[in-house]
């Protein structure tokens, strides 16, 4: 249980790292919204390792095909199933490291949970490979907000203890695909990348923070008190792994900050009511402002490290110690952000369907 | 909708502020629990006002009633609907201000998804005091998993810019009832005390930082992908009004780290696997692994200052000021902490049920 | 659990039979809708027993009153929460029989699933007395389907072996709350009557069947495969205690019917699609195709009986007799025909703003 | 939405008829299950049409593929995707009547719901091939609850107006796989055949009830007060097209019943409690009571037949008359049974996981 997210739009996510495929069935879908493999294709080949420096050398073609809920080229109102088969796998090194949980992944509670019968290959279900089916999902989820005029963008704003600078949307929205480590501030950039490389040269890795907004989302969206938008938010996004701690608007900072400064002081501007500043993060009582949803979440750094380190043998029950072999990406914040940027774009469009934004059938 | 939470062990809360009552049902509690009123009445008034420098004036009574579900002094199986009727309510204040959105409240976004029908007064359902409906529910699911062992503590550290020092888990527990401010680190609680007050004497107030802790949970708690105990604990946390971050083990500060450092060694003691840290803070792979969950929250100052105030006559459509009579709670820290508490507690005994761990008759 | 039902207008109940009230939480009701005590009151007062010759001597006032939710007379889109108190309580009847399940009653098998620590008093939570929250929460579905035109309406057609004739919707809408069985057909009111005279004066029991239309749904409401109409109808109308059956249209007299007669030709009718006959009780793939929805339910004779019975003492083990004291209805099929009604307007209701067609503020 | 059953084994059906495939996605089974393609494959061939009398030409030959889910031969706790592609389609039938909607299908309000966009060849979801999707979670829900003893069963009782003489279970279990109606009374199945080759050869259809047993069910599963075993065991049977009604143990004829005939007195045998009678079909207020579950369904003679028949052209708005070409079931009664028998079976698996009778990993 616990692989089907959202109310009306509801994902549910398949497959494994190292097994046939992985996949993703949306149910809850309008009928008549135009839909290729290719608007998919698009999304997924985001998260593919590239010439970047951050990535591994897995060299998955991640080719998607749509199975169901599509005909003449227009959702049907019917549960679309989408899958990539997996090609380039090679499991022997899973198999040697079997018994030694590697420090930093699921390994270890998974092998209790699931009584020692998870398919551990490539880290099964809790590989970062999983996350290729939410980017399908949010390939869904995207299209169908931008019916409604809404957008979301992700970006790396710090990797490795190099924070970007602020930019705004559009430069950000114009930079973020023309740099791997999907940063809108390309002086940055290079730092990062450095840092990266002497990471990896170190058998080491690094982590990062990504930052996600929603623009010209309507007011009004949320079902609080429990179903607020910052709660339905960060739960999908603690779906990805690696992600640890996820804040809205001025978020911690705000501990340090006078109410007087925090607050967000309400104004008429084109006769549309909007806020001076915005350290809501655009959500207010879990419910949307009508100012863009800002949010951050915090990347921990890779766990496969080249290093070796200190673990447990949990078939003979002692102390060993263990080394990963083979190219790991010594930072996946880049990876991670269309994934972030998908689950955004998965969350916020089961809130629209919810709302009466997106009719049962698009014309 | 949106005012139910949990799969298994499901509570729906209701009432408004100014209305009769605020109230929840529990619904999935397992039959054969000693419950009584005084149970929960303990634990709902630690987020009552009280001689603390941090606290309001209105001096509700908040006596817990016993509604359903509970005969001869166990819990039967059936919902348990828990109640407190409101009394000490005055009005007059929130009618004078009805068109006149408060920065930092829910106000706007609730006049406008609600159409203004919503009960504005005292900020209805947006109201901290809706909280009390989720200490009910708290209340019970400590004592369900008091059961099994697990215990729950939450604690403030950081408050208006102080931070307190990292205690042990038996000196804050022993520490954090002893003083208003519910922090273990008493000789931080008298500068965070200065603090509070000179932000109060200003008109203003000051936010902070909660730590919530779960010990003693088993290994294996967690249903991944989608819900995770990372995701599922922070969409409980975040319907507490106020709160706009959510962290776990190292957090954002695992953005500086490298993977050698933030991966947890596994290692054996008396037998059991652990890790050497607990930058995991608990959970991997969204799955608990034995060593204590450690999460941390950031609470915005309170968004009622006395201060002077922009914001916008919604009715006539024109920019306004506001200035909000009465007294506020200067910083809501403490009183949060029992809240934090409770949805920590709401949803681990959610997963222990559904992971078999609390049977269906508890004998 | 097991107490909500519904997926967006989500009804939690609450209570039972001997202890303080019987309740239930609306979560999902629009904003927007006039709404008082004296609309649900209307409701429930119709399940109370009355001068019935069918009816209990048991004398609650069954008092409605609005905990949370309405606001100046209008639902506020938050939770309404609504109790009756119960007053006119003995529970030594049940004291006396608890070791001896009823035949016919849920008391041994809930018993078992509730380790005993259930309220057995008067039924507890399968006492008939908890459709009186099913009827307020039907009372406010209603309300809201009544803005889209929707009438569902509901009434005995069969008692004891004497079935009504049929008769057409206006006539049985004129006649159903003119006598005491709530039949459209007033002739064979009086054999019915009869027999339930005979039967209570040899200390028995007889059931029926009642049938349940919903008129001017509009097409395509249902979202199968799983969410179809007929599912969520049966669903939430075997929740109703002694309902043993559940048919659409022409039921279970299509076994013996040839596809020729069984289905329904489409016709053009003042440039409305029609069928000509209704055998699909107004469902063809669990999508509501426009004609009048049509279904019946059997309700089972009351299974409390004046005759001596055969059980088993639970507690010591061993075969006993049991005789039931105390007035009882001979037949409760009246009393069940506003229960019908109320879960068949809950059902119609939540797929009504799945749909789309109630806005989240009715204006 | 409306594609996913259950609250913790929760399947997620997909697919369309003359789509790529039919599939279905199983979240919620426990680890550890021994699972082979050859177990699905086996209940899948079930409702493939045979060399019945009653059967479609379609020759599909349904080879179930599992996409993930099992390792080395279990399962893992991760979901499990199966699916057959579909081979044998030929949709120019389908394009030609594609504005004539078949009376008796969902052809008129799905093309409504959907605004047209739905998959129309074959009927797309409408199709009795998506039960084919409905058989795979069956099979691996039979298998589970064959861990725990229960065994569920089904098979035609009436077809055409011919009803079958009661039989025993064990004489029933070895005669349904041994006739192509699946009929344990195999003297009613002679003349079963002779009224479908009649119907057939006058281009007309014929419909039935079947029978569904469970037993060793335990005593007290269920969820009241909503989710009953009668409600959700109903919910995911009228999931199967052309079900119209449902009925549990005396069912219809209770109406015609004193309660003293119907009430099954308790009574001890070999020290546990049993009925003396099954009129409550092994289920009181909601709740298994440890004897079998007794129901039977209504199939609805074949909406396809030969005959020319009325409908209204949707196109062009008026009157118009329609023949379906081709063969057609002229009873699918026999092809339903397997799939009642796989509803049942994933409904008791979700509410015996649900009580714990399952673990989460099976040794």
């Amino acid at each position: 249980m616990g692989n089907s997210l959202g109310k009306i739009f509801t994902i549910t996510s398949f497959g494994e790292s190292h097994g046939r495929c992985v996949g993703v069935t949306i149910d809850g879908c309008p009928a008549g919204l135009p839909l290729t493999e290719a608007d998919i294709q698009k999304e997924v080949d985001k998260r593919r390792p590239g010439a970047s420096v951050a990535s591994t050398s897995r060299a998955e073609e991640d080719k998607v095909e749509i199975l169901s809920g599509i005909f003449n080229g227009y959702t049907t109102g019917a549960p679309i199933c989408l899958l990539a088969w997996n090609k380039d796998v090679d499991s022997s090194e899973y198999e040697r490291i079997r018994f030694l949980p590697r420090p930093g992944h699921a390994d270890y509670p998974a092998f209790i949970r699931y009584g020692g019968f998870n398919d551990f290959r490539g880290g099964g279900r809790f590989s970062g490979r999983i996350t290729a089916t939410f980017v399908m999902a949010g390939a869904v989820a995207k299209k169908l907000l931008s019916r409604i005029g809404v957008e979301v963008l992700a970006y790396t704003i710090e990797i490795g203890g190099v924070k970007a600078q602020t930019k705004g949307f559009d430069e950000i929205r114009a930079s973020v695909e023309t740099n791997p480590l999907r940063c809108g501030d390309l002086k940055a950039v290079e730092e990062m990348t450095g840092v990266i490389e002497k990471a990896r040269k170190e058998g080491d890795s690094v982590g990062g923070v990504i930052e996600g907004l929603a623009i010209n989302l309507p007011v009004g969206l949320g079902e609080p008190v429990f179903d607020t938008l910052e709660g339905d938010l960060a739960k999908a996004i603690f779906a990805i792994p690696a992600i640890k701690g996820v804040e809205f608007g001025s978020g911690f900072s705000a501990a340090g900050k006078r109410g007087s400064e925090n607050n967000d002081p309400f104004t008429l501007k084109n006769d549309r009511i909007v806020t001076l500043s915005n350290n809501a993060g655009g959500i207010l009582g879990g419910i949307s402002t009508g100012m863009p949803i800002v949010l951050r979440v915090v990347v921990k750094p890779t766990s496969s490290i080249g290093k070796r380190q200190e673990t447990v043998d949990i078939k003979n029950m002692q102390d060993a110690s263990l080394e990963i072999r083979g190219r790991h990406d010594a930072c996946i914040v880049p990876r991670a952000v269309p994934v972030v940027e998908s689950m955004m774009a998965v969350t916020l469009c089961d809130f629209a369907i919810r709302a009466g934004l997106v009719p049962e059938v698009i014309k």
